[in-house]
């Protein structure tokens, strides 16, 4: 399978996450629990997983599986950086207003780039580094609040507390990207076997996230394995579905591709949900959306295009030893 | 004198024109008759080049002249070009308002690149052809209406005989620019004498559109030369000479640079204005300003930016020949 199939798909189904969740509303407001989706999400993960695992290890050639507590006791990390993130975003919006929040998440594509680099040790070119710079400003360009629109105001005037939380909110969202990026190539496990751990992770911090819910909410609904369900529809179903296949799709990127090829999808995804709302959701379609796709177009097809592509080469390289061939990394 | 340095030279320029013109202004109106300061100015430039001119021929080596007519009669073109162009700009702005106006203009980015491909017969790589595209967005971008700003409605919702004259005064406006190159660069003639030409011929369509004027008025005013520096300031004949600076070089760019660079100069001039307004006169700094400055930027490292700077060349090119040093070329 081509990364770039992988990533195309990861694309819609990101897409499909944001206009599900707003379908799965009525009037506005979430008949269920929302917390209770990734933790379904996780389960169904983990579900998938362990079947293709069992899968492989029917085959002629079984699984490769590390089960050493030194490699093991690695993959709840990503799961408590999540829970970090978690909470510094909850401290972010008391500080800034949900729209200043959207406009500084686009930080993220550039923390990943920076931490991809250090933490990873991945060479980009200089002209990469431009493509990422520009991803993010196109994704920001594209959610500008248009004249004429309410609570515009507020957009950068929050205390510097907002700010610097937004940058360690988009700093841990990398390095949680990062470092599963890390986990998934540092040896040549099968694939479902990362995953298993992962989701295992997953699955139980989600648990006590919920668990957590209640103390705090002093149990005025129940348990969290008594509401599960509740108010649960056919499209609640299907963002739940939805949001585990994205999660699959992005631990296979994170495996065969990297957190670059990620954060394109998920920006290209952004741009796609904009474009489908102005269809399904009467969004008002502004210049700035225009402009933002045009940039994230130039910003991928600079990133990813093979550099004879984008410029004309000296002769020399040109040579008749086929070195031209060679060019056409990454 | 390398062109950069004519290139900063005018974006400087070109900015403090603008500020200039609203400095001009008392309480939002011009007190003198602002179509006598293009006249004034190619006056100003036709007196310059004279004089250098002159001093040329002085000089142990006369300046090359070449004086048929099959040249001389091809100066008034760029002129008769600009005619059109005033024309077809006045009759745009019946179907679109200002601001529309202002953010069609940035498409002249584009058909500069485009007839300079195709009249100039000069070849751009990929990479400089997203780096015009990109320009011509990022001037957009910072001129996008932030929410709160009156006289937004109307964006974008002109008559589509609006669009298409917009499109045709950007294709003029190109052709001018790209045609003055062809003139300035079709032989080796002294810099001097073909600007006298030029200005001579500027000076004459700027005489006759005053001229016009008068008629259209009904002569309520007087005749032209009597209320020539009617109103006049300080400030005034300063927008005069930095008119006419201006205009020179922009003469020097067509013949020692090209259309490419003017049009980089003039654009990163108006980021500039946008950016001294906010410390003259009070103008609200908007994220569309600032998102526009890093795209210009990156746009104009990836149209200049020596190649090997850009992207990792493969191995072959750096080899022992030195073919690295050659590959510096724009």
């Amino acid at each position: 399978m081509h990364w770039y199939f992988v990533a195309a798909l990861l694309t819609l189904l990101t897409s499909s996450q944001g206009i599900l969740t707003t379908l799965s509303q009525s009037n506005g407001r979430y008949k269920y629990d929302y917390a209770t989706i990734p933790f379904l999400a996780e389960i169904f993960k983990l579900l998938v997983s362990s079947f293709f695992l069992w899968k492989e290890s029917q085959s002629s050639s079984p699984p490769r599986m590390t089960t050493e507590w030194k490699s093991v006791r690695l993959f709840p990390i990503p799961s408590i950086i999540y829970l970090v993130h978690n909470n510094v975003q909850f401290a972010t919006l008391t500080y800034v207003d949900p729209s200043t929040y959207q406009i500084m998440g686009n930080l993220k594509i550039v923390t990943t780039g920076i931490l991809f680099r250090l933490f990873l040790k991945r060479k980009l070119s200089n002209l990469q580094w431009m493509a990422i710079v520009l991803l993010a400003v196109g994704t920001t360009t594209s959610q500008v609040k248009g004249c004429g629109e309410k609570s515009c105001d507020s957009l950068f005037s929050a205390p510097i507390q907002g700010y610097l939380l937004g940058l360690l909110s988009a700093c841990l969202s990398a390095l949680a990207g990062v470092y599963t990026e890390y986990l998934m190539k540092k040896n040549n496990d099968s694939l479902y076997w990362q995953n298993l751990q992962l989701y295992t992770c997953g699955s139980i911090f989600n648990m006590a996230w919920l668990i957590f819910g209640d103390f705090k909410g002093g149990f005025e609904n129940g348990p969290w394995w008594q509401r599960l369900f509740n108010g649960y529809s056919v499209t609640t179903w299907m963002v739940v579905l939805n949001l585990g296949s994205t999660g699959l799709l992005v631990s296979w990127l994170m495996k065969y591709a990297d957190n670059i090829v990620k954060v394109y999808s998920t920006s290209m995804a952004l741009l796609l949900t904009m474009v489908i709302s102005i269809y399904l959701f009467n969004f008002k379609p502004t210049i700035q959306l225009f402009l933002g796709i045009i940039i994230c177009m130039i910003s991928l097809h600079m990133y990813f295009a093979p550099v004879h592509m984008l410029v004309d080469l000296p002769a020399t390289s040109k040579g008749p030893s086929g070195s031209l061939t060679e060019i056409s990394v990454r």
